[in-house]
């Protein structure tokens, strides 16, 4: 029995919240199944397609077979009903649910785990878990690019400032804008699709590294499992997780898409700017000036960018210099994805959530567009086709104009046509083609361009992709 | 009421997981109570030290102050014994505890957030709960200095190899292998010092962003709360998370320091290496090799280093470029410092236990350093003192001999004196004495060096200082 | 010779880049020439202060110092006359010097080596550049404290709106916001400070790793390197980077805030916000569009910050995980502290310039201010205050009066006094004195609040301190 | 004139190394040349391309075409001959080269920016440049499977220990480690593949950020620049830039497998372990002690990595939350392209190098795989599988073998039959099959196993594959 003063010395050499010493110490870092308790699904469903196989290739009997699954799946609805009491003194998932076996069928339990490591069970878990996962994460990409599609399609026609520099360029439409973001969603989706095809290999029969003895048929696990084939080297099966790498890579590009797309949501919901309303599903708002709107939603998808960035470095890191086969080290893999795949899905929801709501102020979108002598570029390029300016020479004479245009404080189109040409004479009538928003817009027809025709031209071709 | 059709239409546009739409999704992203109730205790005591001063300035009476802080001592307790019901829709730990508040003692409840925001209430909680961690850190660090000294008192003349890219280089002592990580956490130590007196400051008062028109004492508050002094300025104060920065930040060089040692447990564990016997508190077995032991722990401190610098990089990205003051991004910055505070405070621990337990097998360090000719710089050193040959020559010497030695697969010492002569003739009998293991430490007196003697200074002076 | 058929072969089998083999590729990727070569000055002075003591001390005798001295202070010369042939094949900067001094004064030059390593030298020239750059880095943000002061005490009744989510929340002065800068480079510089204390001592005879029979004085050579003291452990002294990687991350802590002042100066520069408007020194414009002006030297600045974050992710990635004492590895810790230095001292003179050049537009802003019913607040707490109300009734008055004033197109000043009793009795005449931006300014008192006079009270007492 | 007073005024106000103000700040922050000289060759081919597209539809004339095309031709050998003169006051490549451009031909080089600007000119010359290297990379790639496969197929049958936890776990096959090798590399191939297919889209004529009014054919320069298709969406092509994210993030997890690799050579050149021999070529020695070898190639090989997750983090944060289209901050993106790029492609020629060369010590090999009751777990598997034991019980009596082949200091094989029996008596003379380690690795003909059959099987596929 220890004494008051025993647990006082033991709180000095341990720190108070490790009273007891190592063994609580070791149970806190060692234990996982606070976390792969996540993987229960998977771990039944392999093992299931284990069972089988074994009994298929005789290593087990027909009837441990059927008992064993049996018994898996009383443990499954026993865990969705939430009636499975964990256990971290058993540390894993895996452990949790053979225990439970255990209880349940007896001895036949023991042949489960014949000619399989925990080794390549928690790879097959894992990799169960991340597939599944980039097949949500590629249906999430689906609808937000299917929201983008219908507010360019609706917006094919408006007119707002193309930015660079956070400065007003020239003129583009806001469906083109979206359309923007179509290809990079479409691009995060290719990688996404990609990544599956990358990791499409059943880990299941490595063993704890070498492969096994016992006659396994690995296809056959491979095909109850959805996977392409088995994977070709068992020391490789048991180390490797870069497609968990993967995985966090193409989200933390994709979460880079989704942070700038926030920003714009940001900054286009200030009253200085005002492209943009918010609904109230996903702003928040202040009990003393109800015509306040907060972008809560959109700063918060700006910052998961971190936290998936974070992830990604966390498990770059932990994998760097480490010898075959498995370390334990590996263990720490699974929380950074489940973390990062948490955050990527949950800012593909609340985006796609905001493009569908948000209120396109056009006006205002047209105003700012139409300022700034934003078609200035137009001016000089109808110099050069129209008048046959040498390049650098049409520039100058814009400057002159729009320096003229600033003067008397009116935008480029105001400028009187003897005005113009006293700059100019080349100048005619022409030129007030190109010098509205609208014209400048309409005019930029090269494939891939802002013009109305060609924006609607893509939508079409993305509905037929998607 | 929505039909299965509306709920299958639903599905389809937000995809399973928020069936029913914007509010879910909201919810999930916006809340913060999952993690922020960790603040609880810090949200209690700074609502009780601003009612304090609230009553003292005259701002609230002393009736309203007994209420409010008998209904937040009530609720301390409600919390401790896990009577308290935390509500997702009231999203954070300051609204579920001010709604508790409400309902406890009513009307009063409402004047304890005067002059006062929500913005400053959550730096001030944050900033409390940092100060205390870097406490627990500072506590820790010395734990684990003190395990290091006692180690390297024991071993003060155990010989091991001294390592350069891990190849025997000269021997070294294992004690002074040890005062190198004192030295180390010695400097993560001064860092937690210096950080603690950077954030030294309270929060409190600054209100939304600009301070308050209410006749405050924010120096009463500061003195209260155990603070240094008030902060100076009311924006910055709500808008900067420095402090957790700092503590990620030399969490992250702590933990890289943590990785090193893990390194070398990992490596000395091996039957090739066997420099350490690890205990069975910090290393698992296996059922089929009882002799068999991994060392878990060890691996999993040095994975927790990826942790921590996740941690890290994504709360520097959380942080980059948001525009003064509060944005909702800043809500990110608490699960990152609690998961490396975790990481942290268990990678010590562990250390500390395994330092304290592991068994020295100082008969294959000696075994070790002794091979591998590792007194040639040495017997070059003994040519360049007492035979006064040139730097360059000496080496010249020194491989020549070593080349001889290693032909006849003998050790530098075991070499006849003729035939070091035969190689240079002003080697004489006092070679001997430089070439055994323990000569060669011994003589290493530079301050700082290897020599015993040196290292019972060294661990002297920080018995001292600890 | 090798034929055009043998360079075809090793091609193939090097790549192009290679294809002269091995050789090429080890030059490659061992010479450290090419950055090292930046501590010239270090490596020069380090050695004479080693020649001097290893004199002193009867190690080398005076004229051999004599010589060495003269013969590196030759080579010194020749480097900064651009006179000095670096090399490749002697790897990096101490064998080009050595190699040189041989040259110079022949076998004198043998003996500067006596008693220590290429490890210790390389741990001292690396250290003393650090320290030197911590110097110019305090000094760099000594001088952007300055410009923020100056332009503080310019704009101390400068009325701005302050922000929280980009949205006006309430008045503040741009006084204060520059303010709230200065204590952000403040902490910055106090970093900067202990960073310096932390890593104040000189490794200069530690040498190879175990220290050294040689009875060298390392306190003289501390004290002539402008030292503390000697480092206190031989080993560590040669294998820890950490005062690196602290430099790094409070680079890293310096650049997030540098990159949240570009971010406004960004948004600030837009049409739409028109805050400010920057020299043409620090943007660049366009030869079409003469009034444009980007702000490329915040967006850089901006970017800076992901560089210096990969600078020091990499370095902790670099040292993850390294047995003591040195490894190889450890050479790639140079270029990532010379770049992230280089970064960051470029960021400092560029926004130190932007702050002191900048044009504040105070109509701008005031009338930014002004808008979007930013006194609301101010409403509440005069309600509270004066009136008696509980707080959240107050809140509930107001917002009544915000929805009456959106609705009439007004500014919650603009109401009439009969109508703002209709919606409570007890407002009277003195509500207006609170809901003028510069009545909501300067009613913020309490201590770091906006008030003119606080923001005064601040300057001058940074003033004092800087 | 500037006075000295003057100067010591601007040094007191920049600091030392921008004394000369905002001009020098703006120059050193601001110009691109020196890094994106890198892209010459790139740019000029883009060039090429583009003014025979305007050529040929008619916006430029054939001769100005012919004098562009002639102009560009003399650029590319005056760069490549060295004797062009790079100016920073040019800013970047594309000017640098303009500039030229115009002093060779003329008025006609102002022609060919027509429909062109730096926005698309400089996307296009990244993308060019990061699609070469892919190229490279998968080269590089291709010859070290080739070495891991030629190493292979020579041991097949060379046993070694297979590890967990860098404690020997099950005799494996050195040809099968190395095809654990062989598939992580494999898989990175396949990511560089399928990254040159996600970026193979040509951006040139998206313009500014809006296309262009020019009738321009951008199927023709796509085809002429060796894209499969023009880019769809103008805005989307000057703004984003995860095609080099892509890189990076793939460099990131090859540099991943490539640390393992240099993790454990360095640890297999120990003395303790000694399983292999590095070649000079990629190590360094001491003139001290000729026969050590420091394996500095792999040491650096393992720094990289922290290099590349640099580079990845860099560019990540970088990007976050930039609105579109174009801004500054996207200038930093090639440093960090470059440098791991060099840095990837260095590795992987010395790790090819390495492997090619290093000397397999197999009877080191052997002999650590022998030792340890390594074959523990064929002794299970046996009881399991020939003596029809429950997996549980099978491993209580193969401990209770292992402790009694401990406690006599021999390894399993050495046992004799009797006291085997003694433990459990099923055992029968078919045992010695199994336990030694030939038998072992030739027992496991699992598909992926380690038995060398199943090695040779997967050799002859990749021999197919590459």
């Amino acid at each position: 029995m220890s004494t008051d003063k025993d647990k006082q010395a033991s709180n000095q050499m341990w720190g108070g919240r490790f009273g007891s010493g190592p063994d609580a110490i070791m149970e806190e870092i060692n234990a996982s199944i606070d976390f792969d308790r996540k993987l229960y699904a998977q771990d039944i469903r392999g093992s299931l397609a284990h069972a089988a196989m074994l009994a298929k290739t005789g290593i087990i009997t027909a009837e441990d077979c059927d008992k064993i699954s049996h018994g898996l799946n009383t443990i499954l609805s026993e865990i969705e009903d939430g009636k499975f009491v964990f256990s971290r003194r058993l540390e894993d998932i895996h452990m949790n649910i053979e225990s439970r076996l255990a209880d349940l069928i007896g001895p036949a339990a023991g042949r489960l785990h014949t000619a399989r490591s925990r080794n390549d069970q928690v790879a097959l878990d894992f990799r169960l878990w991340v597939k599944e996962e980039l097949g949500r994460t590629e249906a999430s990409l689906t609808r937000l690019i299917s929201a983008f599609l219908d507010k360019a399609e609706e917006h094919a026609d408006t007119v707002m400032p193309g930015f660079t520099h956070l400065q007003s360029a020239q003129p583009v439409t806001f469906g083109h804008h979206c359309m923007a973001y179509v290809e990079m969603f479409g691009r995060d989706r290719e990688r996404v699709r990609h990544a599956i095809e990358h990791m499409d290999e059943s880990p299941i029969g490595a063993a704890a590294l070498a492969g096994t003895g016992f006659p396994i048929d690995r296809a056959m696990t491979a095909a109850a499992l959805g996977f392409r084939e088995p994977t070709r080297n068992s020391i490789d099966t048991v180390s490797d997780r870069d497609f968990a790498l993967e995985f966090l890579s193409l989200s933390a590009i994709c979460a880079m898409h989704l942070s700038r797309l926030a920003e714009e949501i940001v900054i286009w919901s200030t009253p200085q700017f005002g492209f943009v309303r918010l609904s109230d599903a996903f702003s928040t708002g202040s009990s003393i000036m109800p015509q306040k709107k907060n972008p809560d939603a959109a700063e918060l998808v700006r910052a998961k960018t971190g936290r998936i960035n974070g992830s990604l470095i966390a498990l770059l890191t932990i994998m760097k210099g480490l010898p075959l086969a498995y370390s334990k080290d590996m263990q720490e893999d699974k929380e950074q994805v489940f973390d990062a795949a948490e955050s990527l899905e949950l800012s593909l929801a609340a985006m796609t959530g905001m493009v569908r709501d948000m209120e396109i102020r056009a006006d205002r979108m047209r105003a700012a567009a139409g300022s700034g002598f934003s078609t200035a570029t137009d001016l000089a390029d109808w110099l050069v086709r129209e008048a046959g300016l040498p390049f650098r020479e049409a520039h100058h004479v814009t400057g002159r104009a729009v320096a003229m245009a600033e003067e008397r404080g009116c935008e480029l189109a105001e400028l009187p046509l003897a005005d113009l040409q006293s700059i100019n004479p080349a100048i005619t009538e022409g030129i007030y083609d190109v010098l509205t928003v609208d014209a400048s817009v309409a005019s930029r027809q090269s494939y891939g361009g802002t013009a109305p025709a060609q924006v609607r031209s893509q939508i079409a071709r993305w509905r037929a992709w998607t």
